[in-house]
């Protein structure tokens, strides 16, 4: 099949049509909250604050920041990997996270923050974590069809996740009152699992076809680290990041920070240990040593103690590794799912994991640990809240089925501008890729040495020359 | 016209006569704030803190480091995007910024930071923002010159830029008594328009025999993406660092955030509209996307509403991709203004439209929106506020002209180690640039791969071959 | 000699045999700091705190990312200069330092961190940064090494560096009661001394048959640029992270600032004016600007003066500069001191320079400048001080050389998996490196252009062409 992949009406108008209706519908919709507006100082009085400083933002902003470059530049740069496709990577995300954080602050908003007469959603530094979360998990899912799909179908996709995004966390946290700070359940197994369902309907019978560029070259797995860094080294934030004030927020950081440590202990140690050679593969390196970071999530904030979090990062990080080597090519050659990223190793496993770990954490909470009136929650015992995070968690799962085979038909459609099986992972479909210039120039300042020659990274005319 | 661009004793001459300088003004002049001086236990006894948090540092030093990162990072990897320029600029960004922040702390710090006895200088963290404000203004302008000054020529550029950057600012904010937050007017109007005269008055006639080297290659592309998406995820940092603390500060950052994201689709949609076969180009998405931050520089902690931040960052968005498009070309051929970056487009425009949404926003500013005593000015009327914002902004514009000339003319002499028109946009004039080595090594182990042959960038060896 | 490189079996088991180590370790010894613990609420009422925003957490946690990103960004991409080093720069110095942290908060925590009957660490926010500084020391010996061990051997010098390291550390701070907040004398000096002394110990005859693959590459050397300004940048952070709150870590912050910033004009003005056609040389803006960080280290909370600050970056941009182009070369051929990185002139001189400021600014601080009880200690005179600034400094440098020495003959142990001196500084010994294809793709959509080649590091197809 040759779909048309011009996107020349197609793409501007998808973008515009939906940047006029998030501008009419937060018209509508969206005013500050009560600690960003010009009536704070009536607020500060009514509660009673004396200082600036017990603004909301001053305890949120820096965690904030943390998560805003893990979204961009974290997911964005993680996936450049790829040799031919990192202007899709970084760009593409770049788009749909753009959009997706204005569709979250709706839906969130409409869902979780209204004002008293639930006619204005109320605008914080809360909302803008909260939406960065949700685009989180739209980012994961992005990992499973990169390459494969149409900035079209991305904004699409995007539309409807964060929409599935917000109800299925809506359920969880507000209803089944499950605790998940760090999102090991509603951000990575609902990201991860809704981007696996996507891809398998959307499997490419011929994909072989575009195998070698699904592989790296040497600087691509570079550009690939900086995204693994950021989103390793600001991990602790995100999982902490819209925790209670004080000691939970203190924990929750202390506890991802562990975990991430062991996970890369033991996916340098199964890379190798799975290596006939014993060499390490860049991909382990890139990818599972975040696992750690996924497995806690749940858990973070929760009395984990901090050897708790080493082995949930020591099994994530090995368990990870295993997936890269055994699970993906087996979901792909048997279950039809192609899952360019790996994201099922990632966020996946890891994910389950972590519900797990919540569950089983908030079941063995006793006063004795905690102490304080407020969790395990009054009403509750341990066991009963312990229960209702592994409800929590196979929701997540079957809303992520669900929704997933939903989107994956509409993306089906012949009309996104997809692309065709053999020019997939290639970012010449839809970026103006510059032509590397062969063609020295002359000085005329003797003391300088003679042209240097450009070939980066791709160079058609002698590539004519070597392929005849 | 062959320049002698060697700068053996020039550069390092102004180097370390300038730093000398800096040293002997600061031994004068500079001292520590009460908040960073051994003597604030006196100070917080006499203001009755009893926290140290209530410590300037711990409202400002997160916002201070974004910042600091955007500068350094932001603009030194932006313009990293030509093939054969990254060390230029990555590294003289570096130089001209680390020069202008120790000339700002003096200029800035005589017109507003003196003491009660108007001797010495007060040095705190605020002082250290608005610094790396100043010089935001000179990388806006260097984007207007990359790759056809030389080092000395930037730090002339920037010891002159500052100071009529200071003064500018003096009168704007402390005059006219203009709001300007994240400086709409005195950064980015400033700073654009006073590039563009510079890069005017230093017109070179035979630029287009160094056109094939103003291109990007695809790596040069993905390093300008690093700065692209620190600038765009720090940028509600940079319009709310120095903002009052509290409300204000919170919501210049959502502001900030809500203008960015609707710029990104816009910029997306305009950049596959105009492209005959709708594909993106790189050029935009590295810089359009961030034109929303520059256009909600002065009302971003106003009372601009989400709402009306999206609708500031659709206009800059689109406005600045169609000036990429048709603007960049005219002024190069009819006006003869060589812009590299096309910080017209970023920085010019934009700016100007964040001047004029700050001066409409203030003039309909009323008690009702910010209850509040202090804005707009008990002392003056909100229309007559918004009048003086529109005059601070064609003051900016005047003073940008001005100061371009003269300083354009003075950087046209001859002695600067300026490069010839044919070696623009190249780092082998002022940089010692590795040589690729072609040959590979013999391993005696092997289990090794034979070697691998290293062609990343520049090739003179096979160069020679192949044009030959 | 040819040892075998092949680490199936030995890496993963040390990493194994580390890690369950640790989670043992954790489970006896580690719980939360009570700021961290979910009986927080019992310690604010006992401190009579009423603000959640005076736990630790909220003091600290800025700063603490920001080392973070030092440690993992900042001096893994420093080292990725290197054309075919990559991934060993990155991705071991994230393995070591994984390990090290994790290490480091035993060890740190066994001597400084006890609860009250001695039987279990306390772990909170200050533990993490410190942890980090440790890790830090370790970095920098890494770099003396770079290129030349296995990663068991690091793994095995990180465990003994990080004893040492917090053994000296104990002697400085709590017996010797030195000043020393950003480790001028405890992470630089001591670093680089001991790492010195390994590659002394490890001297490699013929490494001038790895000498070809001992440079940059044009992209190298911007990747490597990413790692020098994350670390400029930050540096404030890492010097202000664990002084006292309030001035102290304000001024610590002000003096890092200006004591980085004059540095970067020197080692511009010093490294062009001793290239023979006056050309800047990335080694040095990579490296010597930097060096204002280290040399300010000791001093940096201490009453140094803004112009102080210059000073010591002055001397330090100039004289670190110097080393790389007179001292390096002669340790090599005279000392057999093999110093990858030359962190001599980054850590080594800059960090005894930085020990002795430390004692100077001591030795003359007065009443006058501090007012303030506490320091100069009661019980000590100023030049008192000074005198045990100074046998700290000594003694830093002795734990270096002898830790050095046992260190560097254990790491010569001929089954650490070393890699053969024509191997050296490659990644192919211990990575599985991604081949670069050679070979188009043919498109079956007309409109897109021919095959772009890829061949942007390494391409043993026509290596074999050109070197036949």
């Amino acid at each position: 099949m040759a779909w048309n992949t011009n996107l020349r009406w197609r793409l501007p108008l998808a973008c515009l049509l939906l940047q006029v209706a998030m501008v009419v519908l937060f018209g509508v919709f969206v005013r500050y909250d009560p600690d960003a507006d010009a009536s704070w100082w009536e607020e500060k009085k009514r509660r009673n604050v004396s200082s600036d400083l017990e603004n909301e933002f001053y305890y949120r902003y820096p965690s904030f920041q943390d998560v805003h470059v893990m979204v961009f530049v974290g997911f964005g740069f993680l996936m450049t990997f790829l040799q031919r496709y990192g202007f899709g990577a970084v760009g593409f995300n770049f788009l749909l996270a753009a959009f997706g954080i204005q569709w979250a602050l709706l839906m969130q908003g409409w869902l979780h923050h209204l004002d008293s007469e639930g006619r204005h959603i109320l605008l914080g530094i809360e909302n803008l974590i909260n939406a960065d979360f949700c685009v989180a998990s739209v980012c994961v899912a992005f990992g499973a069809v990169l390459g494969k799909v149409s900035p079209i179908q991305l904004l699409v996709m995007t539309l409807f996740q964060v929409t599935l995004f917000t109800v299925n966390e809506y359920i969880l946290l507000n209803i089944l009152e499950v605790k998940d700070a760090g999102g090991s359940m509603t951000i990575h197994t609902f990201g991860a699992y809704f981007g696996l369902t996507v891809t398998c309907i959307l499997y490419r019978r011929n994909l072989e076809q575009s195998k070698q560029r699904q592989r790296s070259v040497y600087h691509s797995d570079l550009f690939a680290m900086i995204g693994t860094l950021f989103l390793w080294m600001y991990w602790p934030s995100f999982n902490s990041a819209v925790s209670f004030h004080g000691d939970a927020q203190h924990r929750a950081a202390i506890n991802t920070y562990c975990s991430l440590a062991a996970s890369v202990l033991t996916s340098v140690a199964l890379s190798s240990a799975l290596h006939k050679k014993g060499k390490l593969d860049m991909v382990h390196i890139q990818n599972a040593t975040l696992a750690g970071g996924v497995g806690v999530g749940t858990a973070a904030e929760m009395m984990l103690m901090p050897y708790g979090a080493l082995i949930v990062g020591f099994f994530c990080g090995s368990i990870s590794t295993l997936g890269f080597l055994f699970l993906t090519p087996f979901l792909e050659s048997r279950l039809r799912i192609q899952d360019t990223c790996g994201i099922h190793n990632l966020h996946g496993i890891p994910g389950i994991l972590g519900g797990i770990v919540g569950a089983v954490t908030a079941a063995f909470a006793s006063p004795d640990i905690y102490g304080q009136p407020g969790f395990p929650k009054d009403v509750r015992t341990s066991r009963a809240q312990g229960k209702f995070q592994v409800f929590g968690l196979l929701l997540s799962l079957a809303m992520a089925l669900m929704g997933g085979i939903i989107v994956g038909l509409i993306l089906r459609l012949p009309f996104w501008g997809q692309a065709a099986d053999e020019n997939c992972f290639e970012d010449e479909v839809y970026w103006e890729v510059p032509e590397e210039n062969i063609a020295g120039h002359v000085s005329e300042d003797p003391t300088l040495k003679p042209p240097a020659l450009l070939v980066p990274s791709g160079a058609p005319a002698f590539s004519a020359v070597l392929v005849s």
